[in-house]
């Protein structure tokens, strides 16, 4: 059969979406696999797909595979791209637009600009939530790691993240120290190591070393969590612009107790037939 | 403006395949770059261009991109895409297409099973003409790399090639050896490098080392400059199947003086549309 899909990315992080409310096809991991292969297939980092609502409160159900063909949880990069298609697909006219994933409900809201917020939900600060080894909650924790002492903010955004401020991102020792930081024993669930320069009280430059897949072009958790630790090292204000490799996302985020709200844009690159 | 293209395979090598016959647009470098950008455009290793003939004794005139954006001379793995996309496009009724190219005419068969026959050309085996440091042509030669002695067959096909015989693809040494034998004095303009195991005297498996790329899935000219090595070692007879990491394809050769044909798939992937 002929199914149509769209390729799109946020940031460079790059997805296949597909509109399963009006075409009906049953997807399944070898068909997700030979698909995100690059030579053979189309190519992505994630498959996102659009389904009907399970239950009366959201728009629709938003199931996302991994290029290995495993089902995952929520990513900030394919949320606003997902917006965007069934904005555009005009398979809804709403604004704010409420989904199912399989980690819970999420709210996106379409921006008169065409970017998209994303509520990324409350960040978590307790050690051991995190996981992160340590007596207590500080903002920043005394670090040994290459027999280095480093200062270091540990901050959960759904998955774990230690923040390490450099004078800048383009001599910041991304690949030799992220996988040091990454599968240090203080933290037991491995982590995302991200490096923030200061531009000012309201921008950063991050680059962010991910757990299990080296540095990134766009990681928007990451962006979070080094708003997050940098607010709570007093170096940044309430919103920030964050410049990624892949280009820039603004944060916002109001202070403990407060959800954050992640901002950046959505884009199309072409429309696509396939046979299956 | 919206351009309608096809993404297609031969042996994973990937393609975009654009007609600009019915279509109008003026390809550029920086265009190009950025569609073969595979996270931010459609991503492939060539974009072949099908444009109306510029004499008429050819039927198209085929233009070859690499990623980077420079014209390129013909790939045996392109020219098979290149006449599957024509004849499926209807853009011609023919099975025998003669198309020009930067290096040249070159004539493509359609096989009733849907596989493409590409004229491949003369193999050069004079030592100064592929170029390789030997004194005279020998169908193989004695050859020290890395402290080891080693027998290797040397051929052109547009494109030198070394070709050693080894006990099986599985254990050869291609990530050890073949860098070292690409860049070795006696090849001046370095050398692609073919690791050949026989199965019969019609059938081989076969790793290449490719210049400047490294290992690939399926070099189209290192499975030819293989055969021919191998029918001058009286290893193979002139029709043999080539079992290649990406897959198979037959190779003919007639002997000295003679061109030799390249069988092989060609696989559409998806149709796309892209708005430039």
């Amino acid at each position: 059969m002929r199914l149509k899909f769209t390729k799109m990315h946020g940031l460079g992080n790059d997805f296949m979406v597909i509109d399963l409310v009006t075409q009906h096809y049953k997807m399944d991991e070898d068909t997700v696999r030979q698909l995100a292969d690059r030579n053979f297939g189309i190519g992505f980092d994630q498959m996102l797909i659009v389904e009907p609502p399970t239950s009366p409160d959201v728009d629709f159900t938003y199931r996302i595979y991994n290029a290995d063909g495993s089902e995952v949880e929520q990513c900030g990069n394919g949320a606003r791209c997902f917006a965007r298609f069934v904005k555009d697909k005009r398979l809804t006219a709403k604004n704010e637009i409420k989904v199912s994933t399989s980690s819970g409900k999420i709210t996106l809201h379409l921006q008169s600009n065409r970017e998209v917020t994303v509520d990324m939900g409350e960040p978590v600060l307790e050690p051991k939530a995190i996981p992160f080894e340590a007596d207590q909650f500080a903002s920043e924790y005394d670090f040994e790691a290459n027999d280095q002492q480093l200062t270091l903010g540990a901050v959960s955004m759904g998955n774990p993240h230690g923040v390490l401020v450099v004078d800048s991102v383009k001599t910041a020792p991304v690949e030799s120290l992220g996988p040091i930081i990454e599968s240090h024993p203080r933290f037991p669930q491995r982590v995302n190591v991200g490096f923030m320069e200061i531009v000012s009280r309201n921008e950063i430059n991050l680059r962010v070393y991910e757990r299990g897949a080296g540095e990134t072009l766009a990681c928007g958790t990451g962006a979070c969590a080094a708003v997050v630790s940098g607010q709570l090292r007093d170096l940044l204000d309430p919103g920030v612009k964050v410049n990624l490799p892949g280009g820039s996302l603004f944060i916002e985020w109001a202070g403990k107790g407060h959800h954050v709200n992640m901002t950046g844009p959505a884009t199309r690159v072409f429309e696509g037939q396939i046979y299956l």
